[in-house]
């Protein structure tokens, strides 16, 4: 880093117009060189999703004069990723940025989130990479309050680097900035949603659904995200995208799937 | 299972028309009652995406004398999942089957994958889930060269059930069923896609761009599910949706997160 801005791509799922990504910009602006890629409307709980059968947009939103360079893309916040790389940047960025998501992406939230599998995304790329997410679902949300603790977090990242592989999913509770009692390094709880649909008719009388869910944790492990949220600490879950259960291989070796029957 | 035909649960990413998925249903109605639900159109590459956003219709497609009970969806993989466990199913299934996706899931794919998210979200959800996929992207594919695998890999995972949390990546060789070495149990090789855009311009004089991508793979382990498919050989890879990277907390832990600076 040394004489030199680090490069800091941001992206984020809740849209390039959002309070959250807003102030992530703001405190990334003070640590390096900020270029912006997101998505031009709400893209939540897209997870992983590409855009394969269809063309994506790309409009540079920000002013020739600008310190900051901001593009919005019609695609998805993975999208928003490769297309940064791939069209806007001059280099490798040394680090990116999502977030601040409004709302929760802890736990198996990670699996569906937006704002996280940009992360992910760029981690596969070979690049450090953050989640910040918040406890709360107000767009009009106060995130000031963990301004500190993101530049913290950023300037430790770009200081240590990460293990190969990993990217970081933080997330912040809903408290004021005196009131947090600290970072923990956690994993991530075993919940899940229970999923509930609201069944409604058209005008027209057609049945249609909207999705909701109940968010079951029975997991109580103290060295989890959610015991360290529901105590008031902000939770760092160092997250992988080799998806291989090793665990399971010795016992899937003892099948009879190479006998003949 | 005794006594009693196991209930199977079939979806897909290809939608509910595709000749993959078809081949799919007519294997696990020789092994237990079926029931499909299935998007109404192509969602490749939906990754772990739900619709939070937009409402879901769902249609019952089969006949009322029809002895598979099938639906299709209007929304991502993972969706039709949730709308089978809510709003069909009697009850849990005994398994839940995805596939058999045209084109292939190994190694990093598995995160882009609609077909094998939909399996995850049924892991997720504690069902016994498996996601089949053929290394071929030919509509048209021939399917049936795999018939006789699928049904063995089934019936072994309906007697032995699968270690809690995890899910089968299943990828065939474009091969004869007689030129198939045999089935080989794996760890997801670490490759990724070079992303590349396609920029071209709308009538009007607008850029666009398709995406397109080399897949790159460095990983040359000969336990990878890329070397056994290089190699004639069916790959499984156990995964597993806890994507804590237990390596790094340690490393973590060694950071100066919790100093006053």
């Amino acid at each position: 880093m040394k004489n030199k801005k680090p490069l800091i791509l941001v992206t984020n799922d809740d849209g390039i117009t959002a309070p959250g990504l807003r102030t992530l910009v703001s405190v990334m602006s003070e640590i390096g060189e900020v270029v912006v890629v997101a998505p031009d409307k709400p893209q939540s709980a897209m997870g992983h999703a590409i855009t394969m059968n269809n063309m994506l947009y790309l409009n540079k939103v920000s002013d020739e004069n600008s310190e900051i360079i901001e593009y919005n893309c019609s695609g998805t916040p993975v999208d928003c990723v490769k297309m940064a790389i791939s069209e806007i940047l001059r280099r490798k960025p040394d680090l990116c940025v999502s977030g601040i998501n409004h709302g929760s992406n802890s736990s198996i939230n990670v699996i569906y989130s937006g704002t996280m599998s940009a992360a992910v995304e760029a981690g596969i790329e070979g690049i450090p990479a953050i989640g910040f997410s918040l406890l709360d679902y107000d767009w009009n949300a106060d995130f000031d309050q963990v301004r500190s603790f993101i530049k913290k977090i950023t300037l430790q990242t770009l200081e240590n680097g990460l293990p190969q592989g990993t990217i970081l999913n933080v997330n912040f509770p809903k408290l004021k900035e005196e009131q947090i009692q600290g970072i923990k390094i956690c994993r991530q709880a075993k919940a899940y949603w229970l999923e509930k649909f609201d069944k409604r008719q058209t005008p027209q009388g057609k049945d249609y659904y909207w999705l909701t869910g109940e968010f079951i944790n029975e997991d109580k492990g103290e060295d989890t995200d959610e015991w360290a949220l529901e105590h008031g600490y902000i939770s760092i879950v160092p997250v992988q995208f080799d998806m291989t259960a090793y665990h399971a291989v010795q016992q899937l070796n003892t099948w009879n799937l190479n006998e003949k029957n």
